[in-house]
């Protein structure tokens, strides 16, 4: 089955936004999606933007537009009080459950947007990330000693730059067939991309 | 009859596209479409930001992009030489035909969109509004003198002030009944606030 890619920051209200519709999205087409976690801040230091919540104006827009995606949606939403989380620790946590639980990894995904946007816990925290985990059916102290381990911090590292390699400057940011879509916004695009087999 | 307010700056390639897209809209919903020129680039000074042009990834992005969203519409389009180009010469005309010739001020805004956009002319220089203009039967040394004027001058800078004051921070920008829209691809969301009276 053909993956669309989601390349996303777990702090990144849009991607919290997208991620049910992509998902809707693809299995309309027959398609999969590949959960893409990466540090969107390592990617502004490449490109010199920054979060909305930092730039006046757009501020002030993005609060008012979240509350309304969420209302539209259907979906909660709080501002988390640390905003924006710095995400290695789910992040990392990530890329070793779709390697060692994939049954879990996308669950685990799910449940930390959830637990950051919804609740409004810090998922920068390890012991955020261990509960969100742990109650994904996750064994704790497993994870907890892979999120020490060089490998798992240098495959992050990597993916992160994967994502620059890639043109990735946002979050979210899909690739259908190698096409570059960027933002929730896109998603009824990506939509007619499918369905007329790109223009 | 109620207006959507278009705010843009005629250097906007996203400006450029979304225009047919929120006439037809507007059109549909029974709406008129006010449009309202400003120059982004005394807004970007107060946010912080800067063109897609500029930004390394969001760049390369955004010219493919471009071009993708050229044959989607099926509008032509070229990368303008100058760009972005200075919109204060053709956003004063517009301001000074809106007062004095109402008939033509909106086919005069389609002309200078299509003069950049799809002839590729620098829409900066005055000869070029002068020119633009005078293609839309309008009297082209009542024009020049117009957009030697003060109060003019005054005007246009008051509408980019008008547009800070209010949020804008991009271009496009859309209020529908107050309610702010940022971007192109937020065309099928405003469909939808209008269908459902908001949300």
């Amino acid at each position: 089955m053909k993956q669309i890619e989601f390349w996303f920051d777990f702090a990144s209200p849009y991607a919290y936004f997208a991620a049910p519709g992509i998902e809707d999205l693809a299995a309309r087409h027959g398609r999969g999606v590949a959960w893409r976690p990466f540090l969107l801040g390592a990617v502004f230091e490449v490109t010199g933007m920054q979060t909305f919540d930092r730039s006046p104006l757009r501020g002030e827009y993005a609060r008012h537009d979240w509350a309304r995606l969420a209302r539209r949606l259907d979906m909660p939403f709080v501002l988390p009080p640390d905003r924006p989380a710095l995400t290695v620790a789910p992040g990392r946590a990530f890329l070793w459950l779709e390697r060692e639980r994939p049954d879990v990894a996308v669950a685990f995904a799910r449940a930390v947007f959830d637990a950051y946007f919804a609740t409004g816990l810090d998922i920068g925290s390890i012991a955020v990330t261990l509960d969100v985990a742990e109650s994904c059916g996750v064994e704790r102290m497993a994870l907890e000693a892979a999120l020490r381990s060089q490998e798992l911090k240098d495959l992050f590292r990597s993916r992160t730059g994967e994502a620059v390699a890639r043109g990735v400057f946002g979050s979210p940011f899909f690739f259908v067939d190698g096409e570059p879509f960027w933002g929730s916004d896109r998603l009824p695009m990506i939509d007619e991309w499918l369905a007329r087999g790109g223009w």
